[in-house]
């Protein structure tokens, strides 16, 4: 059966603390070269079809319920089966 | 400066309880044609250069940091900027 990706970030212009936090463990561990993390979600939808109706509600989906659309952007929706 | 991005997603034959909440969420809201919702995390790490040098490092970051071996599986790291 095809899975579907959706991927969501938090918006650029908000704060990551979790972001953060990471990047400043990456500092402590003494490795350079990474000027920002940021950690968002990664959705594996598991579908019958990947046809266009199902893609289309996977879209609606992915605004409505898969991400807060005050604080998060959806950056990327995949059929990757 | 180039984007790697990291995809960490649980090991398939854990449980995933915010997957599960999610696709009984789908249900109620009438949703059709899901088998499966899994979640997972998606790191975006600025770099300066995505030279080999910098992927071999997120490689051992990945493993090591950014995802804990004995629940998740790194699915992706791939340079998208």
């Amino acid at each position: 059966m095809p899975t579907i990706v959706v991927d969501v970030m938090p918006k650029a212009e908000l704060l990551d603390p979790q972001g953060k936090a990471v990047s400043g463990a990456l500092h402590r561990l003494g490795v350079e070269g990474f000027s920002s993390v940021r950690i968002g979600k990664r959705f594996e939808l598991t579908v019958e079809t990947a046809d266009e109706a199902t893609l289309a509600t996977v879209r609606q989906l992915a605004d409505d319920v898969l991400s807060n659309a005050v604080i998060e952007d959806v950056v990327g929706i995949e059929v990757v089966e």
